[in-house]
């Protein structure tokens, strides 16, 4: 793959730029010649889905996902009825922002019983399918690193991603590669082969020790201990050429200059994804 | 098993206590009646290998295992020569103090290649295990939470540990469980039950969510999410009936008064463990 053809297909993941508003990242991403953004719903609703749209069409930007869906366990029926419904909202929001792919991020357990909180993931998303299929929209199960099983995701290895996808055709649901999450899986490449066909994203980040904080600890591409290029190329073998989300959660980022940051993700991204 | 069975399987991991000398944990331990300690090596250097075997054979205590050989992949053969050197000093160290388990925490990459660490791993082992037959030692593989794996451990789920197990006898090399490490796993009961006869301790904490510090966060047993008690009981149901270790590294424990500690340990064992 040429050196260009690489850099089309970075995405901003917004969240690499929370101190931006989707306008300030729409723009950024113009200014900076980047083609591809993925949207958070939390941006979206501060200024409506019809502007949002707006900006991004009239910018001439694709929106590679959204983000997230997900969250299906809770205590009682009412609630994970509930969480069914606000899927279905951003199944909507994904749908006229463009996209086919909504991230699922699929939340903690209620309780301390993790077997039960992931029987409900999986039945979250098998209700979930046919909305989607008719909006038009794929499912993409994103495996959460171990150390968020607590608090963000019972679902957390690819394995688990893919297990679930299988029992759906590829059109309706599929994974996320996110280097962040699976890097130290001692099974990956065999579970990115067997994702084969089912991969939906691929997202880079970096994993460096000492971490500041577990969930805005993320580092720049190339700062930390990922094999971030040998992973890409493995999810390549698998015929996913689609677009890398830059998603780096991390808190000296949203205190930069978005600009600056949009900078150096760029030599990041070509120097080591 | 009865209540009082059960308290009598307590061991004080050292690092619980890290406030503590060896001398004030054995005089802890024999004040708070538990019969059993696992002794860390750095607590052995200060007062020196003959003092810490009168200390605990003076007060009747068993000792569960010495905490910790391991650390086995370098940049360099002669580093790597050097580590099993200073594993070899372990080994001679858990033998004095009588306790047939060496734990072992095996180190992470020496640079971004981890399943070249990996390798290193098992080939530390592999020479390891003649030596430590003769002294009558078992290596204990634990499987350090996958959070750990850039920074301490590329050994990172049971599947792994017990695999490299597998290539002994039992009575040369097994594996830790511990719950903190391993809660996540979505094969957890399998793995347990696939490592039978090789499980050489059982360690308990806790995981409590936000957790302060991914090093020194852990939680007393009963504060977070881990199924404990279920654990253990699959544990038991391998056979394994040793030592359960108490391994909580906080570092607001270690801010505490020892004996507050444990009291508190001694009553979170009994009702969740």
């Amino acid at each position: 793959m040429t050196d260009d053809k690489l850099m089309n297909r970075l995405s901003l993941n917004q969240i690499t730029t929370e101190q931006w508003n989707l306008q300030e990242a729409v723009e950024g991403c113009v200014r900076h010649d980047i083609s591809w953004i993925s949207v958070w719903r939390h941006k979206i609703e501060e200024i409506g889905l019809k502007q949002s749209k707006r900006l991004i069409q009239d910018a001439g930007l694709q929106v590679s996902s959204v983000c997230r869906g997900g969250m299906f366990p809770a205590a009682t029926a009412k609630e994970r009825a509930e969480k069914i419904d606000d899927n279905k909202r951003a199944i909507e929001e994904a749908a006229e922002l463009g996209t086919d792919t909504l991230v699922l991020v699929c939340g903690p357990s209620a309780d301390k019983d993790i077997d039960t909180a992931r029987a409900q993931v999986a039945e979250g998303i098998d209700k979930l399918v046919p909305y989607a299929k008719d909006h038009g929209v794929k499912l993409a199960i994103e495996p959460l690193h171990p150390m968020f099983a607590a608090d963000r995701s019972v679902i957390n290895t690819l394995n688990q991603a893919t297990t679930i996808a299988e029992k759906y055709s590829a059109n309706e649901v599929g994974v996320i590669v996110d280097v962040y999450h699976v890097w130290w899986d001692p099974n990956l490449y065999h579970e990115i082969e067997r994702a084969k066909g089912k991969i939906l994203g691929f997202h880079v980040s970096d994993w460096k020790v000492p971490m500041a904080d577990m969930f805005k600890g993320r580092a720049m591409m190339g700062e930390g201990v990922i094999e971030i290029n040998r992973m890409r190329k493995a999810v390549e073998d698998t015929g996913y050429y689609g677009p890398i989300e830059v998603e780096i959660i991390n808190q000296s980022l949203w205190d930069r200059n978005g600009d600056d940051v949009l900078k150096q993700v760029k030599q990041s991204f070509a120097n080591h994804v």
